[in-house]
């Protein structure tokens, strides 16, 4: 019998998904993409799912459940507006322990009904159930596809300009330093009864990437007003090397990109250098930052310049020209690598 | 803080979605039904999701996971049914502990693959990812709504006759019987390792029914064909009563249903014998039958008779006159009461 892990997440979604049939006239895009995209009577239409579990995706000590429903939210609209979409509905699929009291699925809702309400989504659905152990929530967003079709992983063209939004890394401090507060508190309490609360002044903004991640609506508006097409694009949940890998294979093509023009923010770069850690990894690989990573034609070179908070890191090259990020410094031209998800 | 359980599912829902606003005009109709009922450009559309949890909601001891692949999909499908539709999506969500090898997900997906093929549906997306512990999967279905409208559980009408499709109880003795063998299995794995083999003989029908239940395709296409539109239908999968105290609370009415003419097969009165179990407690409370539950109005009584498989159980009646099982016999009046899911 073969481990999972031997095959990894993405290899895995091959495997499963290979040679699936489409035989619905409603079905424009099967898997493979943020959305699967469909046709139901001349509107396109995206639809995304995703499954978050407590102890893998999140861990409660440092979660609060308003919290949790809303960036469950959030991830799922995120996903749509990576093709380019708006979010119109959601349908929620929870199950909870007994641990989890009435008063604690309020404040879960609470959270979902925010998100809803902030990006004009109607929750429409969902499905309720007790589990064994642990919180699992299950999220179907639906959405208006862009008139002109859904913006796909597979657009890319050689000489396209490599574009993310924001800066990266950010959630992943925010992360980090949970992690190690929840450690320190977990000593504390059994050494010491006045030990001091978790420490996080100077850091809001990193764990408000973690906690409380928007998705970037008002790019994609801006991108729209200034009539700029993505060729391509992705949201970066996994990290930008992993989302950027997909958009070369679904394209087939390579890329280029600089590690200097990676759009780090001051607080991300002062946490990891207090962490020991390499920024430019961090920005990297880090993931659940949530921010649109995607190309346009060289052409709107100008046009990109004139939105707010968009930075071009690099280029789409012919695919024998492999993956490249091109160090700080010396310039050494090193191959980009992934990680994903690796069962256990 | 309050348990869960001292509201129940219903009251839960009912709780976490009280006063969702639908602010869309592509949501036609929200949380509260079968499905949720969307308009992308002038086809009605159907979306449904449920999730199912490792014991919570199946054993994989003994369930084959290409059974769970087919089952988890047919369950979806069998929403999509219930509101008069055609289901043509699906996505999947799936999470797995390490126990879980590569080719036992195949075969899970090769149960997806063979129901999204017998019912010409579209497997379209999904996610995968680990879990601490245990299988979680959560699927959504897409359908088209019928052109005249969804059929939701609000519609039913003073006098309406109520009906039931196939027979009831089965899958619940089916399940009876895995669990009884699974324990004489336990017990005698620790003292002889000679010890027989389960015994289902004779039992293969109730076997079924559990285990790879069919959604009710073909008493939509019987009604269609016989220009019968329902006026309020449900698929059974907690059990008849719930189901029908379903129907009555959103349509506010009342019933008046007979239990002699419950549909039940053969091999469930033997089986509830066997168990020493009430038969007619079985089909009223057992779920997982996934037949249709449907109200049609009394001038449809002649065709409805025409369409095999199909059973007139009683009729709906003014809410003051209560919900009323008459009992076979004396004819003695009982209150209908439902049992749901409660969470430890």
């Amino acid at each position: 019998m073969t481990p999972i892990s031997s095959l990894g997440e993405f290899g895995l979604i091959r495997r499963l998904t290979a040679n699936i049939p489409i035989t619905n006239p409603s079905t424009t895009k099967g898997v493979g993409d943020d959305c699967a995209v469909l046709n139901y009577g001349g509107l396109g239409q995206l639809v995304t799912t995703d499954m978050l579990l407590e102890g893998v995706h999140f861990d409660l000590v440092y979660t609060p459940l308003k919290h949790l429903g809303y960036k469950a939210a959030v991830v799922n609209f995120s996903d749509i507006y990576a093709c380019g979409g708006t979010p119109r509905q959601l349908l929620v699929s929870i199950a909870v322990d007994h641990r989890i009291s009435v008063e604690s699925l309020d404040e879960l809702y609470e959270g979902l009904r925010l998100a809803c309400k902030h990006y004009g989504v109607d929750l429409v659905g969902g499905d309720t159930s007790s589990s064994l152990t642990g919180v699992v929530l299950s999220l179907t967003a639906i959405g208006d596809a862009p008139e002109r079709g859904a913006i796909l992983r597979s657009g890319a063209m050689d000489t396209d300009l490599v574009c993310v939004s924001g800066n990266l890394g950010a959630a992943y401090l925010g992360l980090q330093l949970l992690e190690r507060e929840k450690k320190v508190f977990a000593g504390n309490k059994s050494n010491d009864e006045t030990a001091a609360q978790p420490d996080f002044s100077g850091h809001e903004y990193l764990l408000e990437r973690f906690l409380k991640p928007e998705a970037r609506r008002d790019i994609i508006e801006a991108l729209n007003k200034a009539n700029i097409r993505p060729t391509s694009m992705i949201d970066i949940s996994d990290g930008l090397s992993s989302e950027l890998l997909h958009i070369c294979q679904e394209s087939k093509c390579g890329c280029r990109i600089y590690e200097e023009r990676i759009p780090i923010d001051y607080q991300t770069a002062l946490c990891a250098e207090e962490f020991n850690l390499n920024v430019s990894t961090c920005a990297l690989n880090g993931g659940e930052d949530y921010e649109l990573l995607f190309t346009i034609p060289l052409s709107d070179h100008e046009r990109i310049q004139e939105i707010a908070d968009v930075r071009i890191i690099g280029h789409i090259t012919r695919p024998e020209l492999g993956k490249v990020l091109v160090t700080r410094g010396e310039a050494e031209e090193v191959e980009l690598k992934a990680q994903g998800w690796i069962a256990n």
